[in-house]
């Protein structure tokens, strides 16, 4: 039944991405064609619909330890899978686009609990990952083929379910001449090396640490919760970053741990900064978020240091994600990295907001063709799969 | 991706299913041939894959308000998807037959919320089911292209996520001269009425009201949980029916509530039974045991008298389901309905053990092909759709 969508040369393909944060989804329409080394895309229309904070606190809630129970979880499974349905239909009245002619759907979901650690039960080895945001509803609503739920299966090849963005870094950034470095500056920040005309197998990517997460919540505390982000950057842009702190900070032992290696929020806690804010006496917001910044920069610098650059050689920084708009943030990365040719992933047609979405589009174009879509020595899975659950859009009579 | 499997003429197709009485995995593997009303089975093997009670009280917990949050969930479901994944393998070493060879996996998955009711969440009407064993984890352990978790799109479409076996029954068992009668006597009992030569959309289907659930309990807690169930009947044939308590069943609302309608085990629950024993005095376990024998049988009989004989011409009850092994059940059930001819769905190729499991695994198929795969006039979806989610087996290089 997928036969149809695959005969087709140009393809309307719908990414949808509810990142860590969980301020609301990502949506994207592309014009697609071909696959793998012979994709070309181009984005049509690019949308963020928020989430009130009643449906944020209902997702935060959902994720934590013991707040949550299977009735609550089921309801909000199908409460994000209408909200993803609502943001396909969104994108596609924007775009002045009749749904009925996307061809396909590639849907993250919404990440709720992700345990790449192995847990013993009644002896059989697991581990494990949570995506919500019922793809069957988003299939169901829109009528479109919906390919959703990627981790799963990387997971279940043995990798840790990230990152899979590096797939779509090879994708649509390696170069036959030149080395490039793809900077993602999420929640988490994390990174794809692609040395001059790299194979799968030589692509290494991981995180490097915190990307804007500490920053966000620093924000949060010191406005009362009236803001979520440092807007631009201006009120790190007040402080002046300390030394003390810093080093205080630089110390983490996640940093030095060579790769492969994720994070996340827990493993870089507000709590965590806090503490370290008290044990050096730093007494002003403003210095701390100056010295975020330059944490997070650093922590970039330390990564390819350690772990890229003596190996091969690197000519282009490219970063995206909702750090590239604060710009304290990006000034720090240009000092720390200043032999790098830093750019915007924007440069390259990937808008920063929009790179996830685009990329669980071009994941889901990927599956559908019966090619694998991640990298196992990114994630490190023991062999090449198909990541995605497959739903069937509206029935085609034969 | 999936074309090949499509091409082959005759399938291996394994079906896997866990019921509500969450007491192990029914396991089948068959040959099929053909899909829709060319479909040809035959069961090669059948195998019961018995929870520890550790595992089982794992799944009671998982399912219970305010037992288990999200990190416990997304363990339990991974858990659940590699004794799934066991089950496929353990019956192909059974049958000593190579999984490499099996062509499709239909997995139901394990049940632990079903909540068809429309609840209102932010402004949305959500409704939602929850199917917990990780079809990822199945599909990559067994190399097996997967299709599990047919409840969500029915849902989504608007039906009742039930009953999904009466198109296995509709496909299986209709007949152009014959009207039958298809009961299946689970936990919970439901029937499909099948008229003479019948189309899709004259199906009717629905909950008869409980199977075995009340029995099970009630033996669990007069033996001290020692017995989950009265075998061959034994135990309610040392008792009477009691009249008295009968009529106090009987008179639960449900029963005369017409189709479509659904039940679960909170709607007959055994604190309800118990009220039902202190308010009409009757005080011998055996008596209650053959009362809710006869309760069964007569909530049977009620529906066909008052939604069935009126309108189509019946001939056949074919009955399926641990029920069946209840001597006492199927005397009480010959004893209600008289002017049916009773069998036992064994005699038409499938056990009443392996009937789920069997459906499953046809359901599997009928995706594949890209039919659908519910009866819209059984469940009350608005329209035909194709249930399940498809996971790609192993990687097949090009």
């Amino acid at each position: 039944m997928f036969q149809k969508i695959l005969q087709k040369k140009n393809k309307r393909i719908i990414g949808l991405m509810s990142g860590t944060s969980m301020d609301g989804i990502d949506t994207v329409l592309l014009n697609v064609s071909g696959s793998a080394s012979s994709t070309r895309f181009e984005i049509v229309q690019f949308d963020m619909l928020q989430y009130t904070p009643q449906v944020r606190s209902w997702l935060l809630d959902a994720g934590r330890p013991g707040k949550t129970d299977a009735a609550g979880l089921c309801r909000v499974n199908a409460f994000l899978g209408e909200m993803f349905a609502r943001a396909a239909q969104h994108i596609c009245r924007k775009a002045k686009f009749p749904i009925e002619e996307v061809d396909l759907i590639g849907s993250h979901g919404q990440t709720l609990i992700h345990l790449p650690e192995m847990v013993r039960m009644a002896g059989i080895d697991v581990r494990s990952t949570l995506q919500i945001g019922d793809p069957a509803i988003i299939a169901e609503r829109t009528g479109v083929t919906t390919v959703a739920n990627f981790r799963n299966r990387d997971l279940a090849a043995g990798g840790q379910g990230a990152p899979l963005m590096a797939f779509v870094d090879f994708l649509v950034f390696r170069s036959r001449a030149r080395g490039r470095i793809i900077l993602n500056l999420g929640g988490i920040a994390n990174l794809t090396a692609l040395p001059p005309n790299c194979a799968p197998e030589s692509v290494l990517a991981f995180d490097t640490g915190p990307g804007n997460c500490l920053i966000d919540q620093l924000v949060a505390s010191m406005t009362g919760n009236k803001e979520q982000f440092d807007f631009r950057g201006r009120y790190a842009s007040r402080g002046t970053c300390q030394q003390s702190l810093l080093d205080h900070l630089l110390d983490h032992p996640f940093l030095s741990k060579p790769p492969p290696k994720s994070c996340d929020r827990t493993s870089f806690s507000i709590s965590w900064v806090e503490e370290a804010v008290r044990s050096t006496g730093v007494e002003n917001g403003f210095d701390t978020l100056a010295t975020l910044c330059r944490f997070t920069a650093c922590s970039v610098r330390r990564a390819c240091e350690q772990f890229l650059f003596p190996a091969q050689s690197y000519e282009e920084l490219i970063v995206s994600g909702g750090g590239t708009k604060n710009e304290i943030l990006m000034k720090e990365l240009a000092e720390q990295l200043s032999k790098l040719d830093i750019k915007v992933s924007d440069e390259y047609g990937l808008p920063a907001d929009a790179k996830e979405a685009v990329g669980f589009a071009l994941l889901a174009n990927e599956a559908l063709h019966g090619h694998s879509n991640h990298l196992p020595a990114a994630t490190g899975a023991r062999h090449s799969a198909i990541l995605g659950m497959f739903l069937p859009g509206r029935l085609v009579p034969e």
